[in-house]
């Protein structure tokens, strides 16, 4: 009797988070012991409320795997859903469902909370001895995950950050006059996203000249020093910094300052805002910042080829691994070679992922601790080659849409 | 005897003006009767400290051409430079440097200022009964000059913010809650570039529900109505809006309230901020605003193919306008069809457009004043497709820099 599956998605949005489900959507309609491909809508808790669909009867013709992986942002829905630490009604509700629809396994691609989702279900399911196999298949922009030489989705997020700075650069160098610009990038424990402005500088420029990232303390008064010196005989510095930047006390910068909104309500200024400010206060030159804000989640427009090809790779080898009976897992890259740049996947247990923050190495920034590395760019500079298939009608990106009627088991 | 050109660049950056530049260079080439090719650096500013460049070295081979079409913001740079309405010194000395350097025709791209320019010059060289042809080549994203269907530059703008929204609305919609999203767009007076977000809807989705632009004075209790009435039966909101809204009373809306930023300093607040406080203080919702910035200026890696073309062929017709006599002028596009989508290029008097700005026809906006119609979305359409060639090494874009050898005449 063959076995159904069902995938999820959860968490925040990236450019490659359907990629990686085209790639689990493919590895099971290659599994002949696979039946029914189910997807949960809205994750977990779509799951619940037993929103489920099936993923086979979207997949018309084989492009619509690249129309699908050239789709942005969750085609099933998110949710940001955590499940207890300890097995409740939840956990029986959810085995009651997978018995119903005889789900033998279950895919879940997500960030953080995700794996831990996938870690308490799998040791749930083993306690229970029940043999459905539970895979972790990574995304996040913000690359943090143990044990995996980067995350899906982080790169597309990488390439769009690194090719804005390259664009605000030649934008703001057009005029004879020095100004600075601050860039405020997604991150708030970790500094992958911010560093990868670093790239901007292979298209020539010198820009980002400072790069602020969560992991090293943040010192205003070398920062403003900094600025100071550079202004001396430069005309247009361009600052990244995170949204997560902390003082040596630990505070996040974006809450220092006293900034008060349009109707006197007390306020976060916003890291970007808060050194815009704190600029403009001590030196008094042409300064601006401006937010990436949620256009570096999904910007699927300038998505790495590289990141959405391996986003397929790394979902379709979740099913591979799960059909070999492997269950508690995260899948991973492991980068084999830098030079021709080449990785292999295989699963991680759950339990050395989940929970846990990758940090940038301190030996992949300078000494300052305001700017990377060569390490960092060797590391990066693969990541972000190279353009996806790309889908557009009447100059607009077209969207994959999937069926989305409910099933019943 | 051969007749020397100069083209120069000025006004704020577009994805387009390059593709100009180009298309006057290749123009110039074709022209057996034109001898040196020069570049003046940074505008009227650099042509005045004699900062001329041989544009012509740059150019090696014919992909040249599409690698400085491809690179965005001025490659000779660019000035904020207004010509004194009378005629001063300063006309005299570019007089006394065209002689030297033997020009006979002047070029320059950019916008309103940039176009009177070139008004009150070719009048001067008129007057002075010297024979320099001068033609004015339009560029400018807020799409405002009159007497051309549109402007290049426009576009890659609109196809920018149209794909930025429509990727925004992918990355919000994957919750399952109400949420407002207000998009701050440039404009401050003119509203072109904020109804192109209605492309949008042509990847399928609702957004933008409201498009508030500066033609149209800005009510604040009537968008509050809009916004509550659209949250008790939707999920997702967004609101694109122009930097220029004015109130009624002609106040610009970014001017309203009482933002004070982190040292305690009154300061504009944004438009979109300011739309986001009054939500948030109104309806208590979740909100959030975003300006697309700078990055809606120069963002090459999304401009469009339409666009990149047409900016060439507008500059190549400036040059054969010059050559057969024509001064004082500004090259036009017409659209001699809808489908299929055509233009011709001619040139049209200068005193027509300098100084002059384009609105939104009234009857391109609906009745309530806060959407496009029909109208809008049939001109807007063409002017989006296509993608241009597109340069990139180790997944960065590759940007074509000229030879900025300083000549001597």
């Amino acid at each position: 009797m063959k076995t159904n599956v069902i995938v999820g998605q959860s968490g925040g949005p990236t450019a490659a988070i359907n990629a990686s489900l085209a790639g689990v959507i493919r590895g099971a309609m290659e599994q002949a012991e696979i039946g029914e491909i189910y997807g949960a809508l809205n994750g977990i808790q779509g799951l619940l409320a037993e929103q489920i669909i099936d993923l086979r009867k979207s997949m018309k013709n084989a492009e619509d795997f690249d129309r699908l992986a050239a789709t942005p942002a969750m085609a099933l829905g998110s949710c940001r859903f955590k499940m207890p630490s300890a097995p409740d009604a939840a956990y029986d509700k959810i085995l009651e469902i997978f018995q119903k629809y005889n789900i033998g396994m279950f895919f879940y691609i997500g960030g953080n909370d995700s794996m831990d989702t996938v870690k308490q279900l799998s040791a749930f399911f083993k306690e229970k001895n029940v043999d459905i196999r539970c895979v972790g298949v990574p995304k996040t922009i913000d690359n943090d995950l143990p044990l995996t030489d980067h995350t899906p989705g982080f790169a597309s997020a990488a390439k769009y950050v690194a090719t804005s700075i390259a664009e605000i650069y030649r934008d703001s160098s057009v005029y004879d006059m020095f100004s600075v610009i601050i860039v405020e990038i997604m991150g708030r424990n970790a500094g992958w996203l911010t560093a990868s402005a670093a790239l901007a500088r292979d298209t020539g420029c010198a820009a980002p000249q400072l790069i602020y990232v969560p992991e090293k303390a943040f010192d205003p008064d070398d920062f403003i020093n900094r600025v100071s010196e550079y202004s001396k005989k430069n005309q247009l510095l361009i600052v990244a910094v995170s949204e997560g930047i902390k003082l040596a006390n630990g505070e996040y910068v974006s809450a220092s300052g006293t900034a008060v909104d349009a109707f006197g309500h007390k306020m976060l200024s916003g890291t970007g805002k808060y050194l815009e400010d704190l600029v403009k206060e001590k030196l008094g030159c042409k300064v601006r910042s401006l937010e990436l804000s949620v256009l570096q989640r999904a910007a699927s427009h300038i998505a790495s080829g590289t990141d959405i090809s391996e986003a397929q790779r790394i979902g379709r080898e979740g099913v591979l691994a799960a059909a070999r009976g492997e269950t508690g897992i995260m899948m991973a890259f492991n980068r084999i070679s830098q030079s021709p740049y080449l990785v292999s996947i295989s699963g991680v247990p759950i339990e050395k992922c989940a929970n846990l923050e990758k940090e940038i190495p301190d030996d992949w920034m300078n000494e300052n601790g305001c700017d990377v590395n060569e390490n960092m760019m060797e590391y990066l500079r693969p990541l972000v080659v190279g353009r996806p298939p790309y889908f557009e009608k009447n100059g607009m990106q077209e969207f994959f849409a999937l069926d989305k009627t409910i099933v019943k088991a």
